[in-house]
């Protein structure tokens, strides 16, 4: 799709500009928003700006929906052609992280649900990408979730956000906490979606997002074969109500679900 | 140290043989331990044997102390001298992880205490070194602890274990959860231990560990300027009877001990 096509050689062009930030991120400049560890920088900023200008120039019509101030609001009609950005998932990981995990996300949708996807991870160079009905990819390689079926054997990825809204993660997801496999918090949502596609994980679960966070992400679990919803089991529209997700291989989605409260 | 020096040709050459291995891990035969999360691979005991080998030929009067099987007991005599190894810290991560988080862990104790220690990261190539008195380093840089004085504020990075001891975990750490700036969880304690000789986070917890798990990682940690106890603040001395470890920069180490409960 056209979208798809144009969205993919501005990843390219930006994921090399994060690349070298990242290189040098001592000398990145960096702010601070709700708390020290809610941070800002001017990588963010760059990238935000350099994709929405690129994409009002190139789709006019167009709403850009994206995680930094000024665009942050959802769109008056959301059910409008959207495009939906967090420049840098895991920021605090590109400041402090021991290992590189962040990406840029980006998501073209329309009536809500996202019709193409890429969440670009420049530092080991990955790009993983996704057409609605056309499969999900790595580096042009089809992505296939896990099959592994009980939450007992299964590696859950969950973030918990930052301190206002942790106690609602950790209530909700008390007893997957305790019956999970493994637990990993990596602290980017878009990647863990990723991880989800990859196979590597078998369960993302958050429950305190906006639609910049996983807008890309749940697409490239739903093409990879496995399933997205909001916690109660519902479809999502990203401009709706809920911020939370449950994102799985598919054979534990019910089970999972099941297990999150309310 | 003749130790130190001796145990840097051995784990640079083992590092190959991982780096190797990992690039084609779909390979690699891998059992299950005490449940589907609790991995073991051909990889974790070729390098636990060929590094026990090589001790025992080189210094044929120490004590091998190791994660698998037919070397995990602890020293008759606690205070012997003494190689503490986990050939991979981090197997589930080097099984299905999204990134490459593992590594080699090795240190030489005397007296329960590590005298020298390097915690080998083969993906990026990284050695983390230290020796008692004489600093910590990653690939020769000297390493620092961050500064960051207030629990609200710091990076913490928490393993929660396997099931059986995960609800002890979650109740231990409770209030820690709930008030971290942000919260990590990346399945190596080795790994987070580094990362917070490092300065990439400020504190690692973790209550169901065994010595060698942390044995290196605590003398990078203290060696970087930070501090390492047991949870309620006492010395560590690798084969005590507590299983937990706290390890921070130091200027947080009072607040997050006095929030761990027993």
């Amino acid at each position: 799709m056209v979208e798809f096509e144009w969205l993919k050689g501005q990843l390219a062009e930006l994921s090399g500009y994060v690349r070298e930030k990242y290189a040098s991120r001592s000398t990145v400049h960096i702010e601070t928003k709700l708390d020290a560890s809610d941070l800002l920088t001017e990588v963010d900023l760059t990238v935000q700006r350099l994709l929405s200008e690129a994409i009002l120039e190139r789709f006019p019509e167009d709403i850009v929906v994206a995680e930094e101030s000024g665009q942050h609001r959802y769109p008056e009609n959301p059910d409008a052609r959207c495009w939906v950005i967090d420049p840098i998932d895991g920021t605090q990981n590109f400041v402090r992280g021991f290992f590189p995990i962040f990406g840029i996300s980006a998501a073209f949708a329309q009536n809500g649900v996202p019709q193409c996807a890429i969440v670009d991870v420049p530092m080991p160079g990955w790009s993983f990408e996704a057409v609605a009905g056309a499969g999900a990819t790595r580096n042009g390689v089809p992505l296939r979730v896990s099959t592994i079926p009980d939450a007992g054997d299964a590696r859950i990825e969950v973030d918990f956000g930052s301190r206002p809204k942790r106690e609602g993660s950790l209530a909700r997801f008390d007893t997957l906490l305790r019956e999970a496999g493994a637990l990993r918090c990596y602290g980017s949502a878009a990647l863990g979606l990723c991880a989800v596609a990859s196979g590597d994980s078998d369960v993302y679960l958050n429950v305190a997002l906006s639609p910049w966070d996983y807008a890309a992400g749940i697409l490239l679990v739903t093409e990879a074969g496995g399933q997205a919803t909001r916690p109660d089991g519902q479809a999502i529209h990203l401009f709706g109500d809920d911020q939370g997700i449950v994102a799985t291989n598919g054979h534990l989605h019910k089970q999972v679900v099941g297990r999150v409260t309310g």
